[in-house]
Formats: structure tokens, sequence, C-alpha cells
């Protein structure tokens, strides 16, 4: 019996933390597209973004620098719960009865739950620097919202929180823990916001999206000097942040002794997704390791597999730059699947680039799918998900099927982005035979897309 | 900015978690009174148990051993979480404005979120040793029936827990996670059983008491004979099994290079408290260091501070052993306040005899003073707590407040022995006002007290 349940984890100490973000721009073949001015269609400069975000945060979106160094102060925090554990899924692999080794590394740990406090972290601390007061965001499944409410009670800055109709009506634990650290919470869409009450008089029966929401929390920060704005995934000093997740995993996998062979990462705006594999697609571009890559994305909301290539708005009511991505169009309202933190119309740019590149591949995955690979996950390994990761699970566990069919020698890595005590309604849903696979027909996909803006070529 | 928010923790290796358990009984100056059989007034002997618990268990129940080896088994299963991280309260020290230094144990890393993996797991492995396909238990605040469920999935042990009415009306979430893992939950006082039959025909209306639900499930696992009983808290082995955290945090405070002056834990049926306290109570009684040892129990269900010591059932029917301990009588229904943890009419018998021998002290807490506790831990620390805990986190600070008037050099040492995930409706009461604290009358007291069990003296 005891040989069945062996659990090893890979623990880094405190002085293997990271001390640099990697800034993956400087090693791609080609650069990437820069985010247009909506006005102009000219490139976005740091005066355009400044009603917006700290001097400091425009400086990391647009750096050529390869490696950006973390502020002492920041790493204190991280010293909370960084390095975060990998583990090796020995009984999910017995279970599944597959020769592959499944590896993931948890991002749970931290303490509003997922890898959100990776960037809450640095972004509340470069505004309190610049004297800011006061933040807006948006947060889809309530991680990135909760996030940054810890961040901003750390750094005594006020947080305002626009989260999408269908997470607070489905997650009224996420408002309350996002209140227990001291920030306020609105069902988005509301009627405070101009972008809000256009959409109509009864926002309550719309389930809204993160587009909507960032429109919202755009609107409020770009229209009051004091208050800045923040965003938990697409941008990428967002994306710069999370890479010290893939450099830990890094480490992590060389004490192990074992080299990935697929990574796979859930993608809604990218930056979990980035953080986890930028730092080993760094190694691939090298020569050094030649893993397959794989962003895993929902069925319903398949912005990489079935979107466009072609600059759009971040946002629902076109209030931010213009930015070249997979996007189904920022009009596109994604069913108000569990998964909350992957309803996004878009994909990160950087991460658009990279696909477009050919350095990585994209799957969808339905979300029946989703919570069969995670109930399994958690009675194996003791750990429920987050409906987001679920997604990359799934796809960990058919390249393990996959395995156990041709006999080849099959290393996964996955990350596990956050855990799912707020989601537990989903498993309910899953468990008792409620949950339906929905999918977005050629029409609303079409008419997602109808309303890209024009730009002009060259 | 940068040197107000530093966080310290404090890691141990893999190879440092505890081979063994810590049994205080033979360091103890007399040994504590045995449990007695209700039916012949004589002292429980190993078949007595046999119906409820593997023979495992019972030889650790009462073994005179002082140190218990823990197997390898279960330390593969313990390595996914411990050691569990002990850290400074750099940032809540400072909002205190406290020169006390102020580490808290921090158990909320386990995959169920608290403490109780820690005997949940061994309790499992034991019964699976010896064949049992089934078990049954009570839960209070959730926590236990948690981690009875994720230990109950890994031996692939059937899990059947009755959850005490208040907590599963308030904790849903509770109820759905417990449900993820695999085990069945019912609401408590059920109609399932004879002990929740007796107590009407709308046990819905009543709130249920740790009491009460510990009776359904000893009587379904009385009752068949293929099914097994475990339990939470209160019992020599399970107490026995949570001293891994006071071990760690013995071997962490030297890392800091510190000794604690008070150790402050909270208490229902003990076990947390125990962990916690009773290794660094061995260094107490060999004379190497001398820390106030304090029980934080609820106002509103003060067993130390207001019960009585006496010989009393485990359980509201009347089904478990006599065992001597400090009581409100098992009839006793503590009013339905949020730590549901800590209503329990009694506690750990041989908490109780450490207490009667003058070798720790208690104090109970009222629970709005928790909650501001806990609002503030949260806030500074970034950790909500699970409202157990926030009795000692609020004496923690009544101490920290103490040392900042006499300028005493105060170490205080707690554990935080659960996040409070599940629990945010509570916090949702306390922000919004509308949370009270009931007292007990001396009526119910003595009206509690008039159950106890005749036993004849000598």
């Amino acid at each position: 019996m005891d040989d069945t349940i062996r659990q090893h984890k890979y623990l880094l100490t405190e002085d293997q933390i990271p001390t640099t973000w990697y800034n993956i721009i400087p090693d791609l073949p080609v650069p990437p597209p820069p985010p247009l001015h909506p006005g102009t269609m000219e490139p976005v400069g740091p005066e355009d973004l400044a009603p917006l975000f700290p001097m400091a945060l425009i400086e990391q979106e647009v750096t050529g620098e390869r490696y950006v160094d973390i502020p002492g102060g920041v790493l204190d925090v991280y010293r909370q719960w960084r390095p975060t554990p990998l583990f090796r899924a020995h009984r999910l692999e017995k279970a599944l009865g597959t020769p592959a080794r499944i590896y993931y590394k948890y991002e749970g740990v931290s303490p509003a739950g997922s890898h959100k406090p990776n960037t809450a972290v640095p972004q509340a601390y470069y505004n309190a620097k610049e004297g800011i007061k006061k933040l807006t965001t948006e947060t889809g499944a309530g991680q990135w919202g909760t996030a940054l409410a810890f961040a901003c009670a750390l750094y005594d800055i006020e947080c305002e929180v626009w989260q999408v109709g269908a997470s607070y009506d489905a997650k009224p634990y996420r408002r309350l823990m996002i209140e227990a650290f001291g920030a306020s919470v609105h069902r988005s869409p509301s009627q405070l916001t101009e972008a809000g009450r256009t959409l109509g008089a009864d926002p309550a029966n719309q389930s809204g999206s993160l587009g909507i929401a960032i429109s919202e929390a755009v609107e409020v920060a770009a229209t009051h000097p004091e208050v800045r704005y923040a965003l938990g995934s697409v941008l990428n000093h967002v994306l710069l942040h999370q890479t010290v997740i893939g450099e830990e995993a890094l480490l992590q996998l060389e004490m192990a002794g074992d080299t990935p062979t697929h990574i796979v990462g859930c993608t809604g705006g990218g930056s979990n997704f980035a953080g986890l594999s930028f730092p080993f697609l760094r190694e691939k571009l090298a020569g050094k390791i030649s893993p397959e890559i794989i962003a895993a994305e929902p069925a319903s909301c398949p912005s990489l597999t079935r979107g466009v290539y072609a600059y759009d708005f971040g946002d629902t009511a076109g209030m931010t730059p213009l930015m070249k991505m997979h996007t189904l169009g920022h009009d596109f309202v994604p069913d108000p699947i569990h998964a909350g933190g992957l309803r996004y119309h878009g994909m990160a740019p950087l991460i658009s680039h990279v696909y477009e590149q050919g350095l990585m591949t994209a799957q969808a995955v339905p979300q029946t799918e989703c919570f069969s690979a995670a109930v399994q996950f958690a009675r194996t390994e003791g750990i429920v998900p987050a409906p987001e990761p679920t997604h990359a699970l799934a796809l960990a566990i058919r390249e393990a099927q996959r395995a156990k069919e041709t006999g080849e020698e099959t290393v996964i890595l996955t990350a596990l982005c956050g855990h799912g005590h707020f989601d537990l309604t989903a498993y309910d849903d899953y468990l008792n035979g409620r949950m339906v696979d929905e999918d977005v027909t050629e029409e609303r996909l079409a008419h997602g897309l109808e309303t890209l803006p024009q730009v002009p070529v060259g």
C-alpha cells in the first residue's frame, strides 16, 4: 500500500527566487507589432498610457531589456509564498496507468490562491512608489480582483473592482474575499460608468464579460486624474511579472532530473501561460530543449484556435489602444462557463505573436472534459483546481493517455495556477449532471468579427 | 516604503519533517485518569474500542511510549504540504506598533486547508491497512470532514460525514468540497440515525452540535461491523498525530533565534492546541524554556474557563466511553457562532488533565473581538483566517498590546490552523455589523451540567 501514494515535491530555497523578470521580446526572431492609438493609428507612446499606468510599468511594457530587476520590496512580499512547489503527480499517473511523467507547478499557495499576486504586488508597489492612492480594475473569475485587493492592502491603496456579472452571481465568496481584504466590488456591467450604462437599463440580466468590465474600470481611471488602472493579464508587463513561475520551474525540473516534452498551460488573457512557458521557450530558442508548448483554451472562447489575428480593442467599449492579437472581436460575449478567468475575447499580443511565429500550438477543450479531469485530479492529487487550469489538466491527461498508447517517454509540465475553493458550485454542477458544453456557432464567430476596427495596412 | 512590509518565513527541509509523533503522557508528573465504560464504570479496554477503531489506533490511544514512529506511507503523504511554514508577522506587528515579536505556524497550506490532514491521513492509513472500506465521521466547521474525505480518497475508502446543521446551512462550500473529494455529507441531526431521530421530527430547525453529530456517526459505525469511525479531535491518538506542528515549530523558532514567552492556540476539542503546545511543554517540563501556554476558547462555549472537570460522555446521546474532562455537559448546545470547529461541549481529556496540573492557562474570547483581529490580520499578513484560529489571534493581539504598554520583551507563538475560504459569510456578517456576541448565562451552564453522569468516587 505504502508505495502507491508517494508524492514528490521539488522545493527551492528562498535565495533561488528569481531576482529578475524575463522579457522574451529581445529573444524572438521578429519583434511583435506595436499597439496603435485608435485615433491616429500611430504606435502609442508612453504619454498615451500615462493616465492609466505609473511610469515604471509603462517602461516595463516597452522595454527591450532581456532581464528586468525585481525590486527588493517586491521580493520581500514574494517571499511570503515563493518559491512555489513543483509536484510530480505520481498518484494521478498511477490512476491513469500512464508511463508519462506529469509535473505541476502549484501557484495556489499564494495568499490570493492563484498566480495573480505575482503581478498584483509589483503593480501595487510601483503605483504606491509614484504616490497613487487608488486603483481600479476588472476581475473575471475573481482571482485577479482578490490578488489586487491583497496587494493594495499591503501598500495602503484604495481598490475598486468591477467583477464580471456571471462571476459575481455564481461566486459570492470571491466578492467577500475581496471585501475582506478591504476593496470594494461592483457587478459589471454597472450603472456607475458610461460604458456600463450604454449596455441598457437592466444590466443585472447580462452576464457581462472581461471586455466590458475592463471598459468600466478603465473609464473610471481615465476620467479621474488621481486614479490609475491595473490589468491582470494581456499586457507585456503583466506577462513579464509572471515569468517567475517558469524560471522556478526550470530549476525544479532540473532538480527532478527531467526535461519536459510537453508544456501545457491554460490561456485566457495569457499571463499564466506566458509565465510558465516563456522561460522554457528561451531555452528552446537557444537549442537546449525541444518541448511542444501548448495553450489550452476553452471551446466556448477559442481566440487562438478560431479567432483571427488582427488589430482589435482590449475592451468592449473601445477605450484601449489597438493591439494586434488573436481575437473573437471585442463585442464577443462568451458563454458564462465556469472558467470566468478565460472568458476574454482576445489573447495577449505577445502570445499571439509567438503563436504566429509557430513557436507554440493551441487546443480548445470543452468544460465537461475539464471537470472530469479536475475531479480525477482532486481525488488523486488532493487539490481541487480552479476551473481555469482544468483546461491544461485535461490536455495533460490527453497527452498522458497518448503516451500510454504509444509508449513514448512523455514528460508533461503544467501550471496549476489556482485552487478552486471559490468555484465549488461548478463542481456541484458537474457532479450532479447539470454542466453542459456550449459550442460557438460560425454565426456568432462571424458576428463578433464584424466589429473589428479598420486599420490601414503598412 | 520597502522596509515596512518585510515578511519572514522559516522553512524546514523535507528531511526535517518529524519521523515520530510525540506522546506527552510519560512526561507528565501525574498520569491522566482513564476513560470508563459507562456500564461497568471500569476503565475501558482495547476490546471496548475495537468496534470503532482499528487496533493500531487503539494502541496509540493507550501507549506509554514517548515517541511513536510515523509510517513511511504516512510521511509520503505529509510531504505534499509539510513542513509547513512558520511566519514572523512583521506587518501585523507594525500595524499594532508593538515591540512584541509574533510568529504564526500556518497549517492552511494543506490540501484540506487546515491542520486536520495531519491526523486524517494516518487514521485513513491504519484503517486501510486493516482492510476497512468505509469510515463515518462528524464535522463541525467542515475542516475535519474535508480532511477525512481527502485522506479516504487517497486510500480508496468510502467516507460518510455528518455535518453540524448550523455549519451545513452556513457553509455550503464546505459540503461541496467534501463531495468533490468523493465523500457523502448529511446534515446533522439527521433522520438516518436513532440518535438523530430522537431529537424530533423537524431536525432541520435545529442547529445541531458536534456532540450530536458524533452520536450519529458513532451509531452507524457501531451498528455496522464492516464500518469504522474516525474522530477529528479529543482523543489521545488524534492529539498525538498533531504534534508534528509543534515539533516543526520548535525547529523553526530555533532558526529564527527566538524563544517564545507566550504560546497561544485555539481550543475546540483541543487537537490543534495540543499539537502546537505539547512539544513546547515537553521542553518546559525539562526546564529548557518557560513560556506561558494559553488556550483560547470561545466565550459561547467556555469548557475550560466555565465548565467543570468531571467524567462525561464525548457525545450527546451517551454512546462513547466516559472521559474525565472539562465539560459544559454533553447536553449543552452552544450558540451557532461562526467558529463551528470550537462548538464542542467538552475538552480533550489530556488537555483537561494538563490544565488541572497547572501547566497551562485558558481565556475565553467573544467572536466580535476575534473577527476584529481576523480582519486586521488579513489586511496586514494577507491570509484570511478561519474563525477558529481568530480566537488565538485575538489573544496574541491582547498580549502584543500589553507588551506595548509594559515594554516587556514578548515573543508570541500561535498556530494559524486553517484558512477562512469557506467562512467568508462570517466576515460578511462582521464587516456589515450583523455579528453579535452571545454570552452563556449561569442558568444555561447549570442546565448543561445537570445531566452529568454519576460516577462512583475512588
